[in-house]
């Protein structure tokens, strides 16, 4: 019996492990995309996008590992959800790592240009978006709560950027309609940095609902 | 034992019936936003946003009778991976209800001005998407691989219609760039429809694994 739980913590410190390095993964992923796209750099750009076959291989490592665990270790409480909520949070990553692929695809894309301007809250969103990430990671192998709340006003200020982005960037095509083919790219970048924010909120709102059986999801946050 | 047996099957029963009301919900909203949009009938739209908490609360009912069937049946092989599968289903409508929302959000936005322009590809896509949710739910409850695989085909043609809306607009906008404000919605609109594609075919995918054990996410697909 003693053994039999040792293996499953040694199982449960596997998984922890896993999504750990999908999340280093992804966190990387998010930061070199942008700074593709501030250096013009069409080649890191294309390593961000072959990097994220990695990525899809530890999703589905995950997926395995927590499919093994429900079935032959019959986990219950606290330890049943953390694995249902490992299943959840490999999947968001996975989405991480394709925004970050779209965005280093954007990059590509622009890289034969000069920039419309010379960036500045969309690399202080990525790096906010890569802390929120990484918060979010750490709140959940530490079973955390109190850390998970914390991003409820990280996920505020990534909205603040998508929106001063957008304002800025409409107002450029609104005077020089040229601008349009190199503003609107931009955009986008700061929605998919935006998602990135809301799949880190996500996974903190799982880690609470883990670690405290409240749900937060759809209820007003405090 | 067939006691326990025939209880188990009732509440998987329970789980396909709360799945596919939840999954009606959003094929109505996503139906919805778009005719309040074509329509610019702010009411309607509002009506969208309202009637998203009840989609939230389907997710957390869906998300409980998994994990209580998770704990308290230790369910095997095919049936496990059903409700892990139902897990990943649920939290795929509940995204999509949210993407239905924020369509109906810019819907009210643009509704006390005129259309840019008579609106054509954009309900199309809607139609395509809400099919597409329908489909991937039904092969979801039939456990029917061959039918999820059919939603390989339909993404192809949500995301040309993506471009379509994207390279008319640039164009209009490029143009006229007084334009920008009304045509900028549309895009965004345009993306939100090519993102519900994306959960029904992440359902699709989750669907073949579940009853193939063959792994399509990241792979060809054929």
């Amino acid at each position: 019996m003693i053994e039999q739980r040792e293996h499953f913590q040694k199982e449960l410190t596997k998984l922890n492990d896993l999504i750990l390095r999908m999340g280093g993964m992804v966190e990387k992923a998010i930061f070199n995309s942008v700074e593709a796209l501030k250096k013009s750099d069409a080649g890191l750009a294309r390593n961000v996008v072959a990097l994220d076959d990695k990525v899809d291989m530890l999703e589905l490592e995950v997926d395995d590992l927590c499919l093994e665990l429900l079935a032959t270790q019959q986990p219950m409480a606290v330890d049943l959800r953390f694995i249902t909520t490992g299943l959840r949070v490999c999947s968001d990553l996975e989405r991480i790592g394709d925004l970050a692929v779209d965005i280093a695809q954007r990059a590509i894309e622009l890289s034969n240009q000069p920039l419309l301007k010379p960036l500045v809250d969309i690399p202080k969103m990525a790096e906010l978006a890569e802390k929120m990430v990484h918060k979010a990671l750490d709140s959940f192998v530490k079973r955390d709560a109190a850390m998970a709340r914390e991003l409820w006003k990280d996920e505020e200020k990534a909205d603040n950027y998508r929106d001063l982005v957008y304002d800025e960037l409409v107002e450029i095509m609104s005077r020089d309609a040229g601008a349009t083919p190199r503003a609107l790219p931009l955009i986008i970048i700061s929605r998919h940095l935006e998602r990135i924010a809301d799949h880190a909120t996500n996974i903190a709102e799982d880690v609470v609902y883990m670690a405290e059986g409240t749900v937060v999801k759809h209820g007003p946050k405090s």
